[in-house]
């Protein structure tokens, strides 16, 4: 294990990524950081009894920096490798009144109270499985303006991809100078599509460390596994135009990077890629966010040709 | 390896799943049957200049059986494992006018051809990849009327979910005496969401075993792997219709099967289902089908209790 040699605690943090935000620490790529996040409600849920109801919506996906990266310049890729992620052993999910897929079935405002230990994640006495932590909120700032972390756009932010976790990198697209990469809404658990809107929320801390990939950026974040690579594609509300637009960064890059035609590109996609759904509660305020998995092969071994 | 005792050829096929269609053969739950299949077009694609243009499309998708189950009546599931899928060693993809998310981007129609040896799909000299053998077309007699191989439904037939491959069960609802099976529309390799509406189409043989569970069935097929089960929901044309019926029949099952309440099946969903997309080749005239993919854990180790 890397040792870090810098530490962020959850206190330094971020609501919203701002084009103009400012660093609470700048670093050297290569740096191996330790960062402390939050969860999602800053605290404010420790019972079932604390539901959605009494909620400071305010307070809620705090993302910890921003971290600058030195030499990080628009038009770069800041890439995130999540060493380690270490959530803590209480965790929260909830029914939001108007959220999600299965919301008209049910009561509520509801919260369900989680425990973590040893790696597997308990629901009650009967239900349990093995966590699979990773971060709903990896975002910088963004070309303009100021975007909630509650939002997911091209500069990251409210991913809620699962293959976000332990070992994955993720190359962000720096728009403004040293990146100012901010991390936070772990969760011990989370399905694709988070259909509540909500995984097993949860504080914790990670490691991280951070590199930069000169002169080549995606259109959105792109996330590398040990098999592949994955392209985001997001919408306010509109899951055919996120879908849409996690193909078409999937196809430019492979075109663009690894000589493709664009009719080999797209069937390519069709026989061997895979279309899915990072965050699709619904209905729901929150952006839609689609995600194509690119296997890596031979004639497509990372995101970026080097 | 399981010997089968029953084998049917690629020349007893269906175009269309009827209600009323009656079997080429009848055999006990627990026969093992090698099947031959078609390759979707039924073998008018042999080279690159085979493309969508001059193709029969009355003769696209043939189902092969049907095979009747001794026993089974409306209300079980017939459950089928593919013990197996052997696909040749020659397949095909297509961009198709007005198909597909990348399709404006794209010369169409164009074919590609693959070469498909020792478990490698090989698309040209630079790009293959492992084969990951399925099949698109699986299903039963519907309740009424007839139901083209193109389309998916309750029944089953065209649910393209690449889940439906080596050491799958599928658990089929029964609505005909005899249930009356059909299989086809083999692919080498095919993505999540099929986007050019083409996985690497190929003839085949594969090995499968029939088996019934009594009076207990889905109200769409249910695929079952080592480590998970995962409930379809389908729709002629609208995705978000296709993912709620994909939603709202785990949470059925964990509440009727696995004594959820709904509230707590709603979440459990949320932090540890996966919402996922079979076949959404958009826009395009066929059906949309999502999956939701249940882990098993001890509270939910089966689709159905027994």
């Amino acid at each position: 294990m890397v040792t870090p040699t810098v530490t962020i605690g959850k206190e330094q943090h971020i609501w919203a990524y701002d084009a103009d935000m400012q660093p609470v620490v700048t670093v050297d790529p290569g740096t191996v950081i330790e960062i402390q996040t939050w969860d999602c409600f800053t605290g404010q849920v420790q019972s079932e009894s604390d539901t959605v109801a009494n909620l400071d919506i305010h307070r809620v996906n705090s993302a910890t920096g921003p971290i600058a990266v030195r030499g990080a310049e628009p038009g770069d890729s800041l890439s995130v490798t999540l060493i380690d992620i270490r959530p803590e052993e209480k965790g929260a999910a909830m029914c939001i009144p108007e959220w999600g897929q299965l919301i008209h079935k049910v009561h509520s405002p509801v919260t369900r109270i989680f425990k973590v230990k040893d790696g597997i994640v308990h629901m009650n006495e009967n239900v349990s499985w093995p966590q699979r932590p990773m971060f709903g909120v990896i975002g910088v700032a963004p070309a303009s303006g100021s975007i909630p972390t509650f939002e997911a756009n091209r500069h990251g932010g409210n991913l809620d991809n699962n293959m976000n976790g332990i070992g994955a990198t993720v190359h962000l697209p720096v728009f403004q100078p040293g990146g100012q990469l901010a991390i936070g809404d772990m969760h011990a658990s989370m399905g694709d599509g988070e259909i509540s809107g909500t995984g097993v929320e949860i504080g914790g801390t990670a490691i991280i460390q951070v590199n930069l990939i000169k002169g080549k950026s995606g259109g959105w974040p792109i996330t590398e596994t040990a098999d592949s690579w994955i392209t985001h594609g997001t919408s306010p509300d509109n899951i055919d135009v996120a879908l849409q637009n996690a193909c078409e960064e999937a196809a430019k890059l492979l075109v663009d990077e690894w000589g493709f035609t664009i009719e080999d590109a797209f069937i390519f996609l069709s026989v061997a890629g895979d279309l899915g759904i990072a965050q699709y509660c619904h209905p729901s305020p929150g952006s839609v966010i689609a995600k194509m998995r690119v296997p890596k092969t031979k004639a497509t071994p990372r995101p970026f040709k080097l």
